[in-house]
Order: C-alpha cells, then structure tokens, then sequence
C-alpha cells in the first residue's frame, strides 16, 4: 500500500513538472516576440506625405497643415512607409548617408529632433554640400552632423531607429531616387544585423570626431 | 485498491505524454536551422584572392595558379567573404548590380557560368557601357544580361544564390568600393527577404526584354 502511495504520488509530480515546463515554453514562445520584418521597393509612387508629416507634429500642427491642398494621391507607398518606420523613433536616431536631399525625410528628421529624439548624422563630405542637401538645414536646426575627410566616400544608406530597427539598402535619401530609380529598403530588427550596424555607427562617429578635422592640411603649403 | 490503480495509470500517462511533447519540441528546434546571416563592412583590407578563385576553378586550375606570386596577405577579409557566399552557388544566380567592374567578382560570376550554373544578370544600362565595366567581359562569355532604358538608374546591388541566400547592401562590384569606401552588405537566408527580391529580380528581368529595346525610338527624326 505505501508503495502504490509512493508510486501516486511520484506520477503526479511528474505530470506536475511536465505541465509546469509545458506551460513554461508556452510563455517563452510567447514572449519571443517576432522581429519586424519589412521589404520596400522603388521607385515610390508619387503620393502626398502631409497628413503623415503633421499627424506626427501634433494636434497643432495637424490643423494647420491638414487636409493638404496638392493634387498628389493619398494612401499608402514605399516613401509613407520609409516615414512612418523613422516617426516611430521615441528615443535615438543614427542616420549614416551618402547622399541626403529629400526635403520630407528631411522634415521627419527635424520634427524627430524636436520631439527630444537624440539624432546624429554621418555623412559623405563630398556629397553633403551639393546643391538641394539637406545637411545644412538639419546643422541649423541643431542637429549634430559628422563627416570625413577620407579618399573612398562614405557610402552607408542606413538607419537604426531606437537601438533595435536597423533600416538599410540602396536607397539615398534623395527626391531623384525616390521618385525615378529602382532601389529596395530593408527594415530588419534581428538583433544579429542591428548590433554591428550600431558598432559600425559608433566607429564611425568617433573617427569623423570634429577635433581631427583637418581645415588646413599641413602638408599643403 | 482500483481508484489507486487508475491514479497511478492517469499519472504515468500524463508524465508520458508530456516527456513525449518536450521530446518533440526539442526535435523541432533541431529541426528549424537557424538561416545563415552575416553583415561584410568595406573597405576590404587588400587580400590576395587567387587561391579562393583557382580552388573553385578546380584541381587543374589550382595547380596553375597557386601559389601566386603577388605581395598582398592571404587571409580572410570582406571580399573573400563575399566571394565564398557567391562561390557556394549550385544551381542559380541572379545579380542585379548598378555598377559592376571588379575584376575578381566577374571571374567568380564567369567560372560559375562554367560550372553550369544559371547565372543571369540586370544591370543599369548608362553604367554598363563605363571603362573598366565587367559587363561586356560577361556577354562575350555567353552570360546573358538585361538593362533598361529608363530616366531613373537602376541602383540595386543586390544577388541571390540558389533562390535561397540574398546578398544585398550599399556596396557597387567596383575596386573602388571594396578597398576605399565604407560600404555594408547583408547575407540573409530569411524567406521573408528572398521571396520580394526574387520577385522583384524577376519582375525587372520580364521588363528588361531584349525585345523591348528601343534602339532607333520612334520619336526622334
């Protein structure tokens, strides 16, 4: 009789610590939540950003701008996305670019930098002073901006959105390239492609500090 | 005394069915193998890569080119990496490339055409006719290659391997790229990344059509 207590009660620990570990994996499933994942390609269909733009700004600035009286179709397209993903930033925003003139990916960053969002820029010396860059306006508003003075250009096109959303493909940030090119723009969250991007940033900053610029190179008398 | 067999029975079927569902949970984790991943920054420390090439060449080929005399360092670096992963195709490969003039990228795309692989390519039709261009190399060696006629580029720098390994980023195939610039590319095996490619390679293949070309456009007298 004492055995067959035994027996019971070793069969329903067991079951116990089966149901437990059952119960357990279900949560860790639970809580490995799926990365963000998402392909965009281009040329972007033309489309009117404003509501996007101001919805972001605030109830105030909404009003003003809202509806938007351009003939441009609203709804939904590669460029509305790209915006959308950068909006969602609440905390940082590394923005590493070869080329950067699109006036709405320029405002997004601007309003980002408003709302407290701690932005930093590197970018391509060579490029940054075209004509129609976005690069000044953004050092205006008060944005850190940092560039090299290398040989090679720095031809990076990405974007990590609060440490954990890495945006990148072959996309400038240009109107010509929106509008006109074939290009693609991953957003990936999957930490194995975020954290080197983030360490590939951070060697970059430090490299283009603004101590080591060189205004008047030594070497050229 | 049949109450507490019927205990012991339900409890020992319990412990059982439950060591069988850890059991078959942790076969499906074997199971599900992690999709290869991997971020190549540039510039590429310069490398010397003819032992990779000859030894994907084959035995006769290798024994004619190895050793090879020149002063660059063996070794790993970002090119090797990258002509691994593009070394490792069996059956397919699709490019799709805004600028292509690396010498050692177009042997490795050249000699897996003649390992039979399908090897087909899109490139940008005002970038492909540029000195140094591997593209005319590539058409001589019976390697087909589509390019559009449209106003935007076709900006791109993506391939794909086997229908199942993306490799994709900032970098153009030019020297210039791989040793002076900084440049990122990802190699993905996730399906959610592969798929839109692939279907955006063959999307632009159909509209790329040789018979499509407009060489004498009707418009201009």
């Amino acid at each position: 009789m004492w055995a067959v207590g035994a027996l019971r009660r070793a069969g329903l620990a067991l079951a116990a610590a089966a149901a437990l570990a059952l119960a357990l994996a279900a949560w860790r499933r639970r809580r490995r939540r799926r990365p963000g994942r998402e392909v965009l390609f281009f040329p972007s269909r033309p489309s009117c950003t404003e509501a996007l733009l101001a919805e972001a700004a605030g109830p105030g600035e909404a009003a003003r701008l809202c509806p938007c009286p351009c003939p441009l179709p609203r709804g939904d397209c590669s460029l509305s996305r790209l915006l959308r993903r950068l909006l969602s930033a609440r905390r940082s925003l590394e923005i590493c670019l070869f080329a950067f003139s699109s006036p709405q990916l320029g405002r997004a960053v601007q309003l980002l930098h408003r709302r407290g969002v701690r932005v930093r820029v590197v970018t391509d010396a060579q490029y940054m002073g075209l004509q129609g860059s976005q690069i000044g306006l953004l050092r205006q508003a008060g944005i850190q901006v940092r560039h090299g003075q290398e040989d090679g250009y720095m031809h990076h096109k990405f974007a990590i959105v609060d440490r954990r959303m890495l945006i990148t493909g072959s996309l400038n940030w240009t109107t010509q390239a929106i509008q006109n090119n074939r290009e693609n723009v991953l957003v990936v969250e999957d930490a194995e492609y975020v954290k080197p991007f983030l360490e590939e940033f951070e060697r970059i900053w430090e490299e283009y500090r603004p101590i080591n610029y060189r205004f008047f190179p030594k070497d050229n008398k």
